[in-house]
């Protein structure tokens, strides 16, 4: 069984936060990593409530610079400092450092740790974090102003048939080689082992409905996207339930949550049904909602 | 009858909110203006929880710059830029303009209304506001950057007793003129009307028990102070519950409001114990608590 990629959504609301939705915040722990994707207003006690200490998030993934997106950034950072934080702060996104520094300038606690900062969104996509079980890609979107997505990319494994290990004689030791070398004695790996392929995510951070993003969202297996409003509005810069309900089915994401919901939409029931009626697999985000894959 | 002057503790918390006690904020109405007295991180979900819009708030407070008495502002101003605000906002603090101006830098929407700032405490003590039904002094503080404790102050009033100006046999015209001369056709204002002085509240924000600021409460109406721990703590620029008890009762402060507890207090109501048996008019503060002078 592979690790869970466990999710907790901990804020759900777009621009103006409601006590019932909050400012953008995602949670993903995988293989002993906690991150965030998106640290609104209230990210700190969201994570209270998901009994998660903040001195765990290892890194932060700031989709664009609207306060709805990091406003919880500046008081999480001034509680680390008081917790006594030794640990560096991974902080990525567009203007990553410009928007650090000028949060920086206002602690008058000073920060007692490192924060280390990586601009993305220069590039269409690009790979900004790579560790042994997972990747990060950053994705660029269409806002009103520079706003990235983001993929995460656990790494395909191989996993050994023992029955076929057997067969070939090769004892711990042997299969140790071969998983590194992909050889060993002329047995391929591909002869004794299966490649199960790592599973993809995606945040879509706030965004119009962008091509290049179901481009990279095919076959996902999970993907979290902008839902502001039910309809269309052109005139804005999200997206729409409908359009995303519909895309998701056609690039064949396996899972759809939809988040960032506008205020005006006192009821998410209304909105599900919408989005299920497009395409069965869509789900809509809750505060506190937990996933796991 | 007085107006009422209404008061609504939005946070109550200290560095580190919690789900039950939030960052710092309070909510004065008086005589048709909303005030905020701090912003911290959560403030306008819990004017939400109130009923009041942002919309309202007419002028900030800020006691000192550190984040858990102003993270709420960033989000909040650009709430009010989305909801169209034209209506000019006050922020008034040591050092308002220069956070003010880096609080704004990292807005992306812009702010689509004035903001004035108003610099306190280079004075121990100074009027900052005076109008026409009350004047708010800001006063120097005993805390670990440039801080400033708030005091409101209702203006005195002449109340006319109209059974003495019947006897003197002055018309409501006459009575005007009284009001405002202090003298008509020889008669002074004290011989028809009863001075009212008006109500006095004092938010001390966060200090050090300071001498100085008991000398302004005295005999105020209503005294919120800083009470982040029960036991004196030398280490820390906070008051303790004892102290500011005693003092509340040597300066005949008539009402006192405990806040701003160290997240290590599980349940205030241990707090009020201590409080009250020192002088009974303590009252703790919790988040959402409403009061009427």
């Amino acid at each position: 069984m592979p690790e869970p990629i466990e999710i907790t959504f901990l804020g759900t609301g777009s621009s103006t936060p409601t006590p019932q939705r909050g400012h953008p915040a995602i949670l993903i722990k995988y293989s002993g990593d906690h991150m965030l994707f998106d640290c609104g207003e209230g990210t700190q006690i969201q994570l209270q409530k998901a009994r998660v200490s903040p001195m765990k998030i290892k890194r932060i993934f700031i989709s664009h610079w609207h306060a709805d997106h990091f406003a919880g950034l500046l008081p999480m950072i001034e509680t680390l400092h008081l917790q006594n934080r030794k640990e560096p702060l991974e902080i990525y996104g567009p203007e990553a450092s410009r928007f650090v520094d000028a949060i920086s300038e206002l602690s008058y606690w000073g920060i007692g740790f490192e924060i280390k900062t990586k601009d993305c969104g220069e590039e269409d996509m690009e790979k900004i974090l790579d560790t042994e079980n997972y990747e990060i890609h950053s994705i660029k979107v269409d806002h009103s102003v520079p706003s990235v997505g983001y993929i995460f990319k656990e790494k395909d494994r191989w996993n050994i048939d023992t029955k076929l290990a057997k067969k070939y004689k090769l004892s711990g030791k042997d299969l140790k080689i071969i998983k590194e070398k992909g050889i060993f004695k002329g047995i391929k790996l591909s002869k004794v082992a299966k490649l199960s392929p790592g599973r993809k995510l995606i945040y879509s951070g706030d965004t119009r409905v962008s091509k290049k993003l179901f481009n990279a969202a095919k076959n996902a297996d999970l993907l979290i996207h902008d839902g502001t409003f039910t309809e269309p509005m052109e005139s804005r810069a999200h997206s729409s339930v409908k359009e995303v309900a519909k895309l998701s089915k056609k690039y064949n994401v396996k899972k759809l949550v939809l988040t960032h919901f506008s205020r005006r939409y006192k009821s998410v029931k209304e909105i599900e049904k919408i989005a299920k009626k497009i395409f069965k697999n869509s789900i809509v985000a809750r505060d506190m909602m937990e996933m796991k894959l």
